[in-house]
């Protein structure tokens, strides 16, 4: 038998294609005011329980949303449904969510509407990295008891999220973290990191996280309007 | 311009050369009378505290080597160099370790009759799941502070494993999780899954965990050895 090799020249290709996919609609979450937050962690660092817990404080002074990502299970849907809309995606195996399951996702949720949509991504300090969901913030949990030196282990996460939020905060007694020096490590590999240290059990640091929250889509959708009377001009 | 589709069917045949690959590895491990471990996890589980705990135990009773996965740095390898040989396998960004890799490790190991090597796989509680690595024995540690939904969250790694470690117990009195509930989560999934909790902190279950480490390892060897006589004959 005879073998023979072929290059397959496809994956700048794929890749572009996906980008573009992604900005696009990125642009169409901005144009019907909706801010998108893509939560990324290790497994049980407290994705959902940071949802609960924004979603608690902001009652319903906010219109917001989740997408919930998982291997398999509507878990993490059912911890959420109490308080706000949701969907579960469940990739059936697969590492980190992709934009085609948002799409499908978007279309299962009752309105279009909302001013925050939340994707949680599956949990997975790897490959969610490389996987751009149309978020306008990716933001990466890192909780104490995961030790302060993953970071450094872990840097895609971390160069290509725009905040840190370090969880479990009360159990900081009890385990060998130092927050600087996890907040270190990270700006080490991006030093714009926005960083929050927060308790969703008790609350701690969840009106500043919330506080971010509302800056953050306060300063897109400034730009944004400005932007969209330039073009009117 | 025309789009043209084509199905190139390569799948199938990397995955049985993958196989076969891992299988004679496997046989080469077992002629030296090494019992290969994988030690899976989601990042910050404690598997580099695991095996510190480990080596303490044995002190010089066992030979042992480690090789341990990372996307960077030398970090977990800095750790086990006082107690164990250890070589460090660098990913450079990939989500799992593969067998190539743990071949390059074992060329840098300064023996090659250990009666035990541990690979401390990239903490991600996904794709190393279908990656074989040669190993005997496939370990799924899960902390405390991770939550006792997980096994079903992320089925393939606890279907693919032969046991459970529980870590970090010492955490127990301040976090919502029952170590019943966990593990029987993880037997709907692998009902022969052997469990174990520990502390490497305190040393708590140390020693179980090492006596079903030396247990395995004679069984196999037992067993082994049982088929070389009958190959013999």
């Amino acid at each position: 038998m005879t073998t023979t090799t072929r290059t397959i020249p496809v994956n700048r290709d794929v890749q572009a294609h996906r980008k573009q996919q992604a900005a696009e609609q990125r642009d169409a979450f901005t144009r019907r005011g909706t801010f998108v937050v893509n939560l990324v962690s290790s497994p049980g660092a407290g994705k959902t329980s940071l949802l609960e817990a924004t979603a608690r404080y902001w009652g319903n002074s906010r219109r917001m949303a989740v997408l919930v990502g998982d291997l398999a299970t509507e878990r993490d849907a059912e911890r959420l449904r109490p308080y706000v809309p949701v969907e579960q995606l469940t990739t059936g195996g697969a590492c980190h969510l992709e934009l085609s399951l948002i799409q499908q996702g978007l279309q299962r949720l009752p309105n279009d509407d909302y001013e925050f949509l939340f994707i949680e991504n599956i949990g997975n300090l790897v490959c969610p990295a490389s996987h751009d969901l149309a978020e306008h913030l990716r933001v990466a949990l890192l909780s104490t008891t995961e030790g302060d030196d993953k970071p450094g282990k872990y840097p895609k996460m971390f160069r290509t999220s725009q905040a840190i939020v370090v969880s479990k905060t009360d159990l900081l007694p009890h385990v060998p973290f130092s927050v600087d020096a996890a907040v270190a490590d990270a700006r080490q590999i991006q030093p714009d990191l926005a960083a929050f240290s927060v308790c969703a059990s008790t609350g701690e640091g969840i009106a500043d996280w919330c506080r971010y929250l509302d800056h953050e889509r306060e300063r897109l959708f400034g730009s944004h309007m400005a932007e969209q009377k330039v073009d009117r001009t």
